[in-house]
């Protein structure tokens, strides 16, 4: 594995691979491995001739108030796991050359990413579009993969590909949990023992919430005070309950096709979130994310 | 020269010349073309193995007061113009493919794209920059070409394509005017006789303005005041008089160093564009456009 940490190098580095039917996969990430960041880079190896991860703890996307300066960064660790997973190239370029003196340009989807996280994330989805433009003009990949834990992420990106006729196809992999259910996410580490017990809750309450679904229940309010019920605790600080359009991430008043239930909630200090796909057996009339 | 009026069409057209080393030029256009248009095509042939050439009345960059319907549309002229300047691929996609319903993504400069223009055409370089990036997209050029006269535009193209890391070249040639010194544009010919005396008066302007600068002159507000006195005509509505930064845009207030002189004014109901690239002999400290 090629490590590449300046932007001028990185062009060069892919050349060196043969050029003729090169499939390039490239898994953009902001470091911090988890399994879920692992399951993306060996499927990226099973489909592709060339696998490029992207380490960049992109402060665009972080509010002012949130935890840039705090993200987990743990180059060392993430170099070995990469390694194993069959990364081929690991890119960390540094902030002052992606943004640049004088940067001035951002890449914005509208409607979707002002609902859900972006409603107590102003900004956040323009940060991530702008540096997946960005990468996605450096790398250059065929294929790029992202997981399905940030549904929302993902929906915003394929958007933006499709919007803007990238050539590249997105994909997105299933979420990766912990045994407890929890969700893997590089900031659970945060968790105090406590509140791991109260970081179950949000799957617990995905499930339940789909029990009912899965029980004939079709009206919104009841589904979402089940889950509010679940989540019923003094350390749960519960930021949105969408249970919306996989396509659209509009909100739904009757379940009429498959839906997506997601949930943000502060444990602690700590903001996590979960989602979860729920099917009806109604086909949805807008394009299947996954 | 091939017709390729379809989105889906594009790439296979242009995947029929031979792959080796291909320079693709790209001349982006809104048609209604002039002899602006075709030394943009001449050059792009001059420096490529296949040139494309676009017509697309953007309607994302027209603001709903503007004139997106009436903006002269001559198809069958422009072919055959395209087609003797040396241009392989007419492409002329329809507006419905380029921006499908739930289209959502947008592509924008700060800054300068506020100044000039910006003011008066709110949303308009917003549009520009929308459409580039998709045609940059589809096209996947070497070498974009733009006419000075949109100085503007070609400025802030040239941000976005050194922003987002587009692996292409902004090449900006020089205006081309009537003998009469009007600056070439696709709105002249909805000048009447009596208004095409006032237009010529831009050009007075900006001479004017670098006869005094190059007299000594270094205070603006006196620059401007001998451009005010020569546009000073019952049929010129002036939007803007910009004496500026030909890097950033930004006006300046002293001469101390080469500067833009940019024009736009209404005469009767058609706006009209100028400018001019005004050297003092002192290196600018930025990049420089031209």
């Amino acid at each position: 594995m090629k490590l590449v940490r300046s932007l001028g190098r990185i062009t060069p580095a892919l050349k060196q691979f043969p050029e003729k039917e090169k499939r390039i996969g490239f898994v953009p990430t902001m470091g911090a491995f988890h399994e879920g960041h692992i399951s993306l880079i060996r499927k990226a190896k099973k489909e592709n001739d060339v696998v490029v991860v992207s380490i960049f703890v992109n402060p665009t996307q972080f509010a002012p108030n949130e935890d840039y300066e705090k993200y987990p960064r743990d180059i060392r660790r993430d170099r070995e796991k990469a390694k194993n997973a069959g990364c081929d190239i690991l890119f960390c370029p540094d902030t002052g050359s992606m943004y640049p003196k004088g940067y001035n340009t951002y890449v914005e989807v509208k409607k979707a990413a002002a609902l859900m996280c972006g409603r107590s994330r102003p900004g956040h989805f323009r940060g991530v579009t702008t540096i997946c433009a960005k990468l996605f003009n450096i790398i250059t990949p065929d294929t790029v993969y992202f997981g399905r834990k940030d549904y929302q992420q993902a929906l915003i990106v394929k958007n933006m590909v499709n919007d803007l006729n990238m050539d590249l196809k997105i994909k997105i992999l299933p979420i990766v949990r912990e045994k407890s259910g929890i969700a893997l996410s590089s900031r659970n580490r945060y968790l105090l023992p406590a509140q791991r017990e109260d970081a179950k809750l949000l799957y617990q309450a995905l499930k339940k919430a789909r029990k009912i679904i899965r029980a004939g229940e079709r009206d919104v309010s009841r589904i979402r005070s089940a889950i509010r019920k679940v989540l019923n605790k003094p350390g749960i600080n519960i930021d949105y309950i969408s249970i919306a359009s996989p396509d659209t991430l509009k909100r739904k008043r009757k379940i009429d096709e498959n839906v997506l239930i997601a949930l943000a909630a502060k444990i602690g200090k700590v903001r996590l979130i979960d989602n979860m796909l729920v099917g009806v057996g109604i086909k949805n009339k807008g394009a299947k994310i996954c």
